[in-house]
């Protein structure tokens, strides 16, 4: 059976996040339905990233694999006609071998978390981005994120329902930016844990706050619990920007 | 009375434009709603770019008057209580002398116009950006941008129903930036003709595309006829980013 790539951007608000679930709306099912409905295969779609309820993606990357091949520019289309009117578009499909997979080949996955620093409520960005209205100081974040570089035991960083066998990762970027009044959390890794990105992004806003020094960070990895840490950052300011293979 | 100025942001989707109007909600009429609420004046609020139906802007700015003076962080605040859920957000105010006007002391106007240069639809930018299906050459547009800059007379880029005397205009800036599959075009000036940016905005697309070549645009100044020039391009891409007094 042929296997095809696919890239994939969405506006996470109105889903209960990538997996199919009982509760709501999922992507994956968006998107096994729009390929029901162009060629009335019943293909399963494997990501790369299964991003939280309310999480967007700029370039998620899924594959299927179909019985009868095709184009892969007509599958786009075709998927993306059915998917409308939802804010779910392929943006790119390939053919590939059949040992690509999207989950298990995936060497990196990068991530950016979006906090617009400012008192007033956000406009445009409503649903984009995590509305923080106490000023942050985006060096002290910088510091401390510099802290969590490197291969650490992560458990202070992981929600309590990871399934992850092993609390251990390496963090090979985690770079602050601050554009006007929106402040950027760019990272990238092979992997991460569940919610380590909106851990870290909740435990750098208290940081960037005032509210612990930078090194505190390095007391709550020693701690290796979740209450140690801070807040779980809210979805809306999570983007999967990128996967590498 | 004391005069104060606010800087505004909005999502122009859900409006009729800025200006009162008996078709639908405006922008001026939701922010003089919440102003009555909050201190049961009937205030008149002036901008210094009144905005097109689904027309944005990162910061409008406008003045008012009330008859008691009050602290601006409060006005802003008590406003911005009674706006929500609207996405119209005043994001600062300040106190004036009665010689500023929002619209007359303004020395310069900042527009963007977002275009997403893409074969797929529009995911996360829905509404925030023109969806522009076949390639365009950027430099090419710059070319021809080049060619408009400073004083002409501009009755090819100007709607039918533009109520300016004079049709002649002095253009300061215009820049265009590729960020990956997006193409800005920002531009500024004193001050700009009744849907100016945005017919600039489609006839530089005519000229990205290759269907006309960059000095095209000289002849179709000389015209001074609206139907020489591009299409006027959808309001959604269209951003007011910054007023200058």
């Amino acid at each position: 059976m042929p296997r095809y790539k696919l890239t994939i951007e969405y506006d996470g608000t109105p889903y209960c996040g990538w997996q199919r679930t009982k509760d709501g709306p999922s992507i994956q099912q968006a998107l096994e339905e729009a390929v029901f409905k162009f060629c009335g295969e019943r293909a399963e779609i494997y990501c790369a990233g299964r991003t939280d309820a309310g999480v967007h993606a700029l370039a998620q990357t899924a594959h299927l694999d179909l019985h009868k091949a095709q184009p892969p520019f007509n599958i786009m289309q075709a998927i993306n006609f059915h998917l409308l009117p939802q804010p779910v578009i392929v943006t790119d499909a390939e053919e590939m071998p059949e040992t690509f997979h999207a989950r298990f080949s995936a060497v990196r996955r990068h991530y950016l978390y979006r906090i617009v620093n400012r008192k007033a409520r956000l406009g445009l960005d409503i649903h984009r981005a995590w509305h923080v209205p106490y000023a942050l100081d985006a060096a002290r974040m910088q510091e401390a994120a510099d802290h969590l570089l490197g291969t650490h035991d992560f458990t202070s960083f992981r929600d309590s329902e990871c399934q992850a066998k092993s609390p251990v990762k390496t963090l090979d970027h985690l770079r602050i930016e601050t554009h006007g009044e929106e402040i950027r959390i760019y990272t990238h890794s092979r992997s991460f844990l569940h919610h380590q990105v909106r851990i870290t992004a909740g435990t750098l806003m208290r940081v960037g706050k005032g509210d612990w020094p930078a090194q505190k960070i390095l007391e709550i990895l020693d701690a290796r619990d979740r209450r140690a840490a801070g807040p779980t950052a809210p979805p809306e300011g999570l983007f999967l920007t990128r996967v590498e293979y």
